[in-house]
């Protein structure tokens, strides 16, 4: 089940960064690569950070095919995508809470504190869109308004909150994914954002 | 051979970042760290991700060398470099259709997947160029125009088309690097692009 | 003593990217992350290249705390924060002082030529402020304006010249970060800056 999750996330991540890559006017290869990018590059953050090389998407070419063909569709459909819109933001939601899950378990195999693995998590399932931006020249978006790091810090927290008690690891497991869910969905349903910081 | 092809095109590389820089009325230092990361950048990546560290260019000091040469006549002769834009230019196409290679075969060492290898190969041969552009604060250019990428990849099929038939590696090897630079001219001359893909 | 000195840099580095991304007017997160890159991130490129991993972050959580400490007292303090600029400076300059020679320290360790540790000790005190121009989308100031560098190179070919005399390391080690401190207070004293360069 996670695997499927996580090609429904890739898919997610992929088409987004493709629909950012048209909008900036790119051609197809740099509509590909920062649709790549954007799937797999917290991914490839947290692999190098640790010392996990080859990164994972190098040890399973199904991420390559599945981001391919996302492009081809989102390209062929780019007009029609609107229609699509929930069931990718659905997609994408789920895909940070599993992320979010991968990251802290890839950091606590590699004996890290848990706070590192937090940011771990926090980075796997956001940082894909970080190097989007950048490639595409803007300020990263998450560094601005959207909740979305802070529900990977929640489900996190919750994850190592729960592993604390007598409960079976993929019961705690699913439901820090959940917390992450949730977080986000509540934030975007009620447009809530964290608070910028003005010089008086 | 090689290691003279690869020493050409570090040159052109390198000059290349050296000219960008200047035009970003950056200081020495900036123009040199530029043409430093245009010169190994797409190697640099392509270690990282497979986990070949220390870097290559940190192994083999003449590169290091070899660039600050580059920098500094690029420098002196700055506004008389226009007459050498036709070797540099090949320098420049000559040295992709052997980074493209020698990504493919650091990739095939690593056992990874043909299509990985290509990946690695096409950064290799251009990710400097996307460094460099980053750092500079534009919108990386073989995003938006260069047939640069497409000619790396073709490369890389062909490598793996030959190699599936009884023929001598280094043939092979030779071949797909003529079809890298082929491309590459072809599409220059004829100023083929990728299409780009405008939102109906 | 260098423990302290690292503390101290570690906080002049994370509350410098802390006032850079509040005039970016980004978020918490985005506030925090840039401090945290801009303390962490001289060190976690070189950790990378040179296949250090888990980077050195990762492995002593003391830093988090630190940068996340720093971060909240400077957004909380952030009008006042003009009252500690010479302090900060100090804590800065001392700070690239110890952060060359840790660089140039592991690429010792690591076996590297003298030119390649030298670049490493340069990358481990600016790089940090490189990635945190880039997430802002600016130009690395680095690249423009600021004797920073050319202090670092200046203190690591001291720290290789001394050592080739009969003189103990941890003094060779101290005279050559003296020299960039000294280098870096100079420059900014009386306001010198490396050349641009312009096309004819």
């Amino acid at each position: 089940m996670f695997y499927t999750i996580d090609i429904l996330g890739t898919i997610a991540f992929a088409i987004s960064g493709v629909l950012v890559a048209i909008n900036k006017k790119m051609d197809l290869f740099g509509i590909l690569i920062i649709g790549f990018v954007t799937a797999v590059g917290g991914g490839t953050l947290r692999d190098l950070l640790i010392g996990n090389t080859p990164v994972s998407w190098m040890k399973d070419i199904t991420f390559t095919y599945v981001i391919i063909a996302s492009a081809v569709f989102a390209i062929l459909f780019r007009s029609k995508i609107n229609y699509l819109r929930t069931s990718l933001f659905l997609f994408d939601t789920i895909g940070i809470g599993l992320y979010t899950l991968v990251g802290i378990e890839k950091g606590l195999n590699a004996g890290l504190h848990p706070i590192i693995c937090i940011a771990l998590g926090t980075m796997t399932a956001s940082f894909g869109g970080v190097i989007r931006d950048i490639l595409c020249n803007e300020i990263p978006v998450i560094f601005r308004k959207e909740i979305y790091a802070t529900a990977c810090i929640l489900g996190g927290i919750t994850y190592f909150l729960l592993s604390k008690l007598p409960i079976d690891n993929n019961i705690v497991f699913i439901i820090a994914g959940i917390v992450v869910i949730v977080v986000r969905l509540l934030a975007v349903k009620f447009k809530i954002a964290l608070p910028t910081v003005y010089k008086d």
